[in-house]
């Protein structure tokens, strides 16, 4: 398996209980694992039963586990305090005002979560080396695909600048114009230094998440989660990102066969109906099928959380 | 009532379904009653079990009832083809496939689908004075929101483009550059035209949304769907839009009170976790909860429409 395992799918079809069971799995199998989650409703302090934030922390009873939470809100402030701070050495004064309110503008928009938790994974994906395994309980925001396309857009927009940024310096160099000093010279100017440095991040993006991961889909027995899956498969492969396989999770329990009523008749209704949709899953999908989890009366932690991962026919 | 009724809430939860008991309960009392349905997968068609498509169609068997199903994928390519179209008109023709580079690009942006379906519900609004009521179940995207913020948005951001424009078009009268006609003032200019026209249209929607529309929100009885209903509620609050009440729907079923077994168990667990949910919505949502519908094993169809639109305590 490689090093950095993803676990997609839209909100609330059980990521998180997924992503913590496979990170039981590995660690109870001896590998050190950072689980980052970024659920906001921070449910892997719900599965382990303990406190977690940004730095990694690892879990009591586990040898080598370990979980770091990330704050997606909290990454949009302090993606937007640096990026004002960044722009505020580089321009005049006098538009730092207009600047500032064009940022903050920027950051109310919808892309500007999965922009700032994205950087965060990055910098997570860099400093993990520590670790065996990183395993991600992707962002329920259902924006995550979009954000694994950005280092080919970007790269080719940032190219664009560059040459725009040198070629202005070149002529600012030539003719010397106002109070400009010649020393604007593309080696030491901060704006091409900063777009580099953006374009190498987002390489770097880019070639791991291709050569050194891999994602899982988790999905529900529901015709909307189905055509979900379908069309999030079609943008992973669209972008060569290797999708390892599809986790069904939330199947309805079967009445025992004795049980007769409006309760047993409503059920197995439900049973057959979501059978259909794992044999069309099975049938039509590419990904391998790796695990098909029943619903739980009680919440997933403790001796349940190794049940769960037991199931989870997935390589550690 | 309004007239325009809106039925909000993420994909998944049945505001196909709950909008089409409503529609249904409103022509059964004698209004002249348009369905406007916007889920890609058309479930309209299963609701009515009949064919409809973008024109407004007479359900069978029904004297006052029409259907309209609006496809987002075919509205983004028609506003694609309209917006270069119009653009090419009105640029020099060495830009014209830049330019058109450029529009394909903001069309493959998240946001495309829902500024193009917002422009086709402008035009519905518009277009159907001679219904009483019409019934939106609005896109499941989850982007519907952002949408409805756009005439506030892009009012000012379209007056300081007028304003810009206008200069420039005054600079060029007085300057008289290249080969530039005079004619062009700013009362036959087509570019400030398009741009007053996006203007009124916008502020029509927004006045439209405020004045003439009423909001409900269905929502499921899970965690996840409270918390996204709460920020909902929030969004609406903050724009002056008035959220009429909520539907809770897909209630799990109570078995018979002598079953017993797995299944029963698993049941009543499920119950008895709703409930708490309910209860927090009629506790702690400012909305009033105008349904609590249970979860049906058969598809809600013919009779089962209007026993659904019975147990919605929303006046008509």
């Amino acid at each position: 398996m490689q090093r950095f395992v993803f676990f997609g799918g839209k909100g609330g079809v059980g990521k998180t209980t997924i992503s913590s069971a496979y990170a039981h799995k590995c660690a109870t199998a001896g590998l050190d694992t950072l689980l980052v989650s970024t659920d906001p409703a921070h449910s892997t302090a719900d599965v382990f039963d303990q406190r977690f934030d940004d730095d990694p922390q690892r879990v009591d009873g586990y040898d080598s586990l370990w979980v770091m939470e990330i704050d997606p809100e909290r990454e949009v402030s302090e993606h937007l305090m640096e990026v004002k701070r960044a722009l505020g050495d580089q321009v005049s004064p006098s538009i730092v005002n207009e600047i500032d309110r064009q940022v903050e503008l920027a950051h109310q928009t919808p892309g500007a979560h999965e922009a700032a938790l994205f950087d965060r994974f990055i910098e997570v994906m860099r400093d993990s080396e520590e670790y065996d395994r990183v395993v991600f309980d992707t962002s329920p925001t259902g924006g995550t695909l979009r954000l694994l396309s950005l280092p080919q857009y970007l790269e080719g927009w940032i190219d664009r600048l560059l040459s725009k940024r040198e070629k202005s310096v070149d002529l600012y160099e030539k003719a010397a114009i106002g109070d400009m000093e010649p020393r604007r010279s593309a080696v030491g100017d901060p704006i091409i230094a900063r777009l580099r440095e953006r374009k190498e991040n987002f390489e770097f993006a880019g070639e791991t998440l291709r050569e050194r991961s891999q994602f899982f889909l988790v999905l529900n027995p529901d015709e909307l989660s189905l055509r979900e899956t379908e069309r999030a498969i079609e943008s992973y492969d669209e972008r060569d990102l290797p999708v390892g396989g599809l986790v069904m999770n939330r199947l309805t329990p079967e009445p025992d066969p004795e049980e007769d009523g409006r309760g047993a008749r409503f059920l197995r209704q439900r049973v057959e109906t979501e059978r259909e949709h794992l044999q069309r899953v099975e049938r039509e999908f590419t990904p391998p099928l790796v695990a098909a989890i029943e619903t739980r009366i009680a919440e997933v932690r403790g001796e349940l959380l190794a049940e769960v991962a037991e199931e989870l026919d997935v390589s550690i």
